[in-house]
């Protein structure tokens, strides 16, 4: 068995266990309290925020301990806006945000202020530029995560930091992703973390705000965690959180060019193996240990159930996976492939065998889902008309794409293909197989049901 | 050493230690994904919501876990309010609720809604009549403890459920004191509970919603937990708290009984071993493991200071405790003494031994708190002059009363004591000391610096 959806949630560090054992017996009671265990409790609270802030890069008096990452993002964000709100109501985020950050952009959008989207490159990646364009006068607060979670791009942030502070705008880094690799270089003003994401238990977040950053905290008043975090301390999570963070921090160089190695085998490799792929993300400025690519011709949802079957676990941005019937919203920002996505994200500790053995499974497993799918297997022959209309309405991906897969050849060059489809990932998809295969994506109008989208052949 | 305050934080129950122990390695994955440690993960939390809703009387897919009980209260209130929006914007809670319900009572007010503040007897009791009083055209909810958690007194749950019922306003029952004994009766709409206070870890909160209530979960979108508690699940410590909960109510009636004799043996000896003091809350409609009682001339700080230096770890909602200035709003509420306040609250386990400990150990630090504050030791003598004034003005509690009896004797009967104080404390102290001491407290009206107290000498 190979869990590789590290970006997901980490296995329990050894490390983080044995804290969360020794600190049960310490840290249960209330740190508000003046008893022995109150006192206990409040070292331990105490040592690990000091820790904590180091790893961060910021006091300990400007770091507080929430529930989640995602809590941690909404408090984060709440606050930030109401502190700021004499600046103004206008929020600014990128377009491949988690969606912690995008569905509080919604409720503040929803309670009357306004949100610009930055858009990516088709790496994933923002640009600097972008975020100069988008700050107003009356920006409030801008949000950038540190890395993609999906794709695993880094983001430029010491560079948006620099454009923000010249606009007087506090930005706000989510660095969930990459917290276990080090500290967010540049001028933040506040950041985010969630510690089940380096090895640490569930039930722990953190959120820094620099002193000076103006900061409103929303919602009912609680005293504890500087009244930035409502309810009771959850002391032993916290320690272990802590601990784990240290240890990763410490195995993180040697751990980084290992699985950089390993992620780069993979990107290199599945192009070579497995016809029709497309890997996607920077392939420099990326996260160590995450991988993700795209396959023709595929249905996201089988392609894990089949993996699992084979001993691996991953994970899929593919609008046909599970309970969703869109694509990721970083795959659409990015404009690539969506169909048959796969992300691979490796814990800690992995070893080159599994990786080996990952490679050597999935070109039968992508086979077998396309061959159920009656998937084209190579570039079709034959000519009969100038133009061609498919109806792939009430058919979900990747069955659009396959139908025009099968006709393209049907017309001449500089012939069209009509694909009539109501799928959402249509949209996103037809165009990108345009791109793989160089034929041209002429663009997409309203049909009775569903989106007419027209490709023309172009080879 | 013996832990007296397990109304704070109970410690971990060996079964929750043990399921915590046993769930790290099944449920640290993403309950959402589709592979296997996914499925596992899953499979737990399912259980454990199963488990939950056994013991807390409701169905499973009413019942949500929460990042702590505060969030749950926090959550279950906007929720209900924002669901309720059409029937209007008021709310009715009780004066003695959590500080979790009053400041979401707070954040509703200053949003432009309207709170009624139920109040309660002298043993901090609510009335069915005090609520069908409050409840109005526009009342959207209503919110009452299962028991309260500084004194201990149930409340009339199903009483003030069956008047809700009659008006159609839900209740919102926190019950976070009193879930270890036992289910909530009567026909409660939201309850909310708090896994530490029965031995689980912290980290874990409840909310049950019942069916056909109307719920508009407030803040940002977030998938997990039916959206009603943003976050990746805790699912180690949900077991851990599910499997507390149980071992807890199975232990119940056994406990119950031994625990209630233990605080009424501290009920009864108390008065009898420490002159001028007051115990306070309910006698007979109470939890059995609380009792609660405040000691005249006695500062809260040192002596809870003094107690934790012998051995004792108890609370207090003295005003001179800690880093408030006012005393407790619930002994407010109820109109007793303040000062010296020592809240009782015995885990399960506790010896009978430990009481009779604390019993000896008692009168001595009361005495020797009492001595150095210079409280005078018995009646006092003599009879100058038919008025007298005395200026605590600056004196924190307990002095303004110390100052108060220490002067009583030197006014004949009939004639009064002027307190000059601008503690906060003073205008619940001082009155309360009257009734304890059958003299008449005539009333305070506003000062050049805070409030003048007139008592008349009565006896």
């Amino acid at each position: 068995m190979s869990y590789f959806d590290a970006a997901s949630s980490a296995p329990l560090h050894p490390v983080a266990r044995q804290a969360l054992h020794a600190s049960l017996d310490e840290g249960w009671a209330d740190p508000a309290r003046l008893y022995r265990e109150g006192r206990r409790a409040r070292l331990l609270l105490d040592a690990a925020r000091e820790a904590a802030a180091d790893a961060v890069g910021c006091r300990p008096d400007e770091l507080v301990f929430t529930s989640s990452g995602t809590r941690a993002v909404h408090a984060g964000i709440a606050g930030a806006l109401a502190g700021r709100r004499r600046a103004g109501g206008h929020l600014v985020v990128s377009a491949v945000e988690h969606s912690s950050v995008l569905h509080s952009a919604e409720v503040h959008e929803a309670a009357g202020g306004t949100v610009t989207e930055v858009g990516v490159d088709r790496g994933g990646a923002v640009s600097p530029e972008g975020y100069a364009e988008a700050l107003r006068e009356d920006t409030a607060l801008a949000c950038l995560q540190s890395a993609n979670h999906e794709v695993g791009t880094e983001q430029p942030v010491a560079e948006v930091a620099e454009v923000c502070r010249a606009a007087g705008v506090p930005l706000l880094v989510d660095a969930a992703q990459s917290l276990a690799w080090g500290r967010v270089d540049g001028g933040w003003s506040l950041l985010t973390g969630s510690a089940h994401k380096w090895g640490g238990p569930a039930g722990v977040g953190l959120l820094a705000v620099r002193k000076g950053v103006r900061f409103a905290a929303q919602g009912p008043a609680d005293e504890r965690e500087s009244g930035r975090a409502a309810g009771f301390e959850n002391i032993p999570a916290i320690v272990a959180a802590v601990a784990s963070l240290r240890a990763v921090r410490a195995e993180a160089d040697a751990e980084r060019a290992r699985l950089r190695e390993l992620t780069e085998r993979i990107r290199e490799r599945v192009p070579a193996l497995v016809p029709d792929v497309e890997v996607v993300g920077d392939p420099v400025r990326r996260l160590p240990h995450v991988v993700t690519f795209s396959c023709l011709y595929v249905d996201g949802e089988t392609l894990l159930h089949e993996l699992d079957a084979v001993g691996f676990s991953v994970s899929s941005g593919s609008s046909c996976t599970s309970s969703t019937l869109t694509p990721s919203h970083v795959l659409r920002a990015m404009g690539v492939l969506s169909e048959g996505n796969v992300r691979v994200s490796l814990p800690a500790g992995t070893e080159a065998a599994e990786v080996e053995r990952f490679l050597g499974a999935l070109p039968g497993v992508v086979a077998g889902v396309r061959e159920k799918l009656g998937a084209p297997a190579g570039p079709t022959a034959g000519a009969e008309g100038a133009s061609l209309v498919v109806d792939a309405l009430g058919k979900r991906c990747p069955l659009p794409v396959i139908e025009l897969a099968k006709v393209i050849g049907d017309v001449p060059v500089g012939g069209t293909v009509t694909v009539l489809a109501d799928d959402e990932a249509a949209r996103l998809d037809i165009p990108a197989w345009c791109e793989m295969r160089g034929q041209e994506y002429v663009g997409e109008r309203p049909a009775d049901h569903g989106r007419a989208h027209v490709v023309r052949r172009s080879s």
